[in-house]
């Protein structure tokens, strides 16, 4: 009965270096699963939106207590800053270990409206379905001991994926570890985030408060889902990113378009033209030096990019578009150079509010994805002299009467925040060699290698702030909804994510 | 003391060629100005906004009495409609008369935000004020008989410049001519719309249900401002109107703008690639053909053109606009050109809502003004096959997921009701050369004369419903904030206004 449950497993282990290890840790998780399940529907149960103080500490103190339960030394980093939420720390000494392997992941999800939710879930009520609903799965009760799990069912909930899923399989990596009287091969810090989804905005300050417990020779992030293929992935790099307003002006006061039409001048066609500028019909930017200060992937990850499965046509199927941007390059290199994209625009109504004016004002909100060699500031410089060499003035607040009665083309430009660089991991460092390696143990088919995602987060400041390199290994199914209504995990990735990171474990 | 009052009124009776009829009707508006300022302050407290039908009904039936008292023979115009206001009719025979011209205007107002008034001012409280409230204007009481009344008072309150003041002079007007024992020199039909505001939805078939009543050589239209310079004004055209929905499509749900930046088509970018490709940096419309049809000003047209006092200047001024567009064509030249202009363009969120994707959707609003010459249909068309030139496949509804994934550029274009061409009159018929006459008669300064203003007005519906030719008569100040809150008009405006229309009235 278990093989059938568990076929991948068991031809895992007839391929894998280390047999006997390997196949203890799946053999532990077969055994447990019945456990594990109820256990993790537990961890779901638990609402995890950020500013819910009393679920983020309830969530907190669950998350410390299986840590506890393993023996691991453990604590509540926290800042003395109102409603910033604890991380939870904890750390094991290996005798004799050399390197120091730290695991991340996050425990809060993000926030939920409970009617989008389909009929019959409700985001912090773990559901178990016998597949994707949408495509027809049906609700079951969770079962006895004695009934089977089937691993393609699903548990629905906010957080099962995104990423309760990277904090229980890392710690159960270790339970399965020591349960099965092995030894780990390296010194690990457990080390669970709870406002990633807000912006991790007060890791930094975690990082600089905590420096010396958060030495590690590595930090592997467990996050995000595997490829769309369903293969097993790392990822060694993020975009770095930085959004920016642009407003574009016109007459002081929305005008009758019929008095004032043909000689006041339409700041949304104006928009329109200065946006227009900035790229080429295929969506490449044409802003001059855009791409110059661009580091080229290394010759390996050029060569690891070639042997991920292509996933265009899936993509061009799954979202109806016939007519991709990047004039025929491939998603892999165009996830691999900065983006100028529109998020918003608006000038004036549409639809049913519209009405018969010149509008007074439009406004853009430009997002700025960088990658290695891309500077924040750089970036946003190279954007300012564009729109100042199609004849704007620029400036950073509202223009005065005297100013637009002075400068015929104004255009307000305006960072968001901060922003932040891209981040990349080379993926020939000896750690990362040795992690490529312990996940292929794993996994019949060739782990996918990313060198860089398309995505942000802030993993400079691994860099910044720990001087570590960071790396990601994604452990739940691509369709996942994540940041959805209707978020699930597949269960059989979840069991495959305890293994994947017990095997990281186990490096010597 | 009445002189200092009116002092406009008698330096044009030195000059005027019917020198004893004018003086006596400005005699008459002088001797009157307490009681219909009173009188017009009542007209002004009925709250005239269409679905307030209650309202409207009173409105039309003050009108209706106003006539009556006059001796006029009055009838409401009405269809079998829920909700269609009643037209206010009434005429007037004049034994001996060739001639007969029905006089326009209409009584409901546009909607109201009663927040967005000043404070001390309401809608439908009427209020005087000194001067411009906006320009140190002092609250004041209305005036006991014995109190001078300044004409450059105004009166606040929905409808006191558009249009309740088109009604109100060219009643009053023929009240001043008989009480006079003047006699008029044409027949004169009244009628006073009460659905302007929403666009004239019943005209056309009021005009076509009431045929034989409506029966005219001429109508004069009493709407609108007075010139920017001050002075009194004619029009003898209005630009035609349509309006477009555009949408331009990218993948069928918003994406992650880091995970598929650069490879997923952004419709914002497209759209605004889109609509820079109609006009070029002057504003000038690129479209193929888009000015081929347009009928050119006649020499007289022109020639009238010239003599109207430049406006740029004062415009430039108060909306702060540096910069022009129509690459250094005169503001009368470019009025009397067909138009594309955005009214409202929209791709997701801007501001506090804006997220980290790349839109589904960007849709535009345009707004296409028509001159003499185009056609609705034509116009569309034009605009059509310019979006196909650009690449795009043309839709009328959302696309298909098929037609997605067959066509890598889609744009949906709906024309928005059927809209309407352009009206002009030619400003050498013998009528028209009269009415410019009769009015110069009553103002030293040139009056001006227009071919066509920027804005629409259904008025073909009088040369196609009725075989008539319309001529426009604008009597209020421009700065009276029509279509907006702290609606008002100037008080010698009204007094000038009903002069002006008298004239019109004692035409032979």
């Amino acid at each position: 009965m278990k093989k059938i449950i568990f076929p991948f497993l068991f031809l895992t282990v007839l391929k894998a270096g280390s047999q006997p290890v390997q196949e203890k840790i799946s053999a532990y998780i077969s055994k447990e699963q019945h456990a594990l399940l109820k256990e993790y529907a537990n961890f779901i149960s638990i609402p995890n939106v950020l500013g819910d103080s009393a679920g983020i500490y309830q969530n907190a103190l669950f998350i410390k207590s299986l840590l506890d339960n393993n023996g691991v030394k453990t604590k509540l980093l926290t800042l003395d800053k109102p409603g910033a939420a604890p991380v939870v720390f904890g750390e094991v000494f290996t005798p004799g270990a050399t390197r120091t392997i730290a695991f991340y992941a996050h425990y809060d999800g993000q926030p939920v409206n409970p009617e989008q939710w389909a009929e019959g879930l409700e985001p912090f009520k773990p559901t178990l379905v016998t597949d994707r609903l949408d495509r027809g799965g049906k609700f079951i009760s969770f079962p006895t001991d004695n009934e089977p799990i089937n691993p393609d069912w699903r548990l629905y909930g906010r957080g099962s994926s995104d990423d309760k899923a990277g904090v229980y399989a890392i710690i159960k990596a270790y339970e399965a570890i020591i349960k099965n009287n092995l030894t780990p091969g390296i010194n690990i810090k457990f080390f669970f985030e709870g406002e990633e989804e807000a912006g991790s905005i007060n890791l930094g300050d975690m990082m600089e408060k905590y420096k010396d417990d958060l030495k590690a020779d590595c930090w592997i992030i467990c996050d995000g889902p595997r490829h769309q293929s369903g293969r097993k992935q790392i990822a060694f790099g993020v975009r770095g990113d930085v959004n920016v307003d642009l407003i574009v002006y016109g007459g002081k006061r929305p005008l009758h378009s019929g008095n004032y039409g043909n000689w006041a001048p339409n700041p949304a066609m104006r928009l329109a033209q200065l946006l227009s500028s900035m790229k080429d019909k295929n969506g490449m930017v044409t802003i001059k030096g855009f791409y110059d200060d661009v580091i080229p992937l290394s010759a390996s990850e050029k060569e690891a990019i070639k042997k991920v499965p292509a996933i265009e046509g899936i993509l061009k199927d799954e979202l109806a578009i016939a007519a991709p941007d990047g004039g025929g390059r491939s998603f892999l290199q165009l996830i691999n150079l900065p983006t100028l994209n529109i998020n918003g625009m608006q000038s004036m109504n549409v639809g049913t509010m519209a009405s018969n004016i010149i509008p007074s004002t439009a406004t853009a909100v430009l997002d700025l994805r960088l990658v290695l060699g891309n500077d924040v500031d750089r970036q946003i410089s190279k954007l300012i002299n564009h729109i100042k060499s199609q004849g704007y003035y620029v400036t950073d607040k509202a223009p005065t009467d005297e100013e637009r009665k002075k400068y015929g083309w104004i255009a307000l430009v305006n960072k968001r925040g901060s922003g932040y660089n891209a981040q990349r991991t080379p993926m020939d460092l000896p750690i990362a060699k040795n992690i490529i390696a312990a996940v292929q143990t794993t996994t019949k088919d060739p782990v996918v290698l990313l060198p860089g995602v398309g995505g942000s987060l802030p993993l400079f400041l691994f860099e910044k702030k720990l001087g570590a390199k960071p790396i990601t290994m994604n452990l739940v199914n691509y369709d996942n909804n994540q940041h959805a209504e209707n978020e699930n995990i597949k269960l059989g990735y979840l069991w495959q994510g305890i293994e994947t990171v017990a095997a990281t474990m186990l490096i010597k």
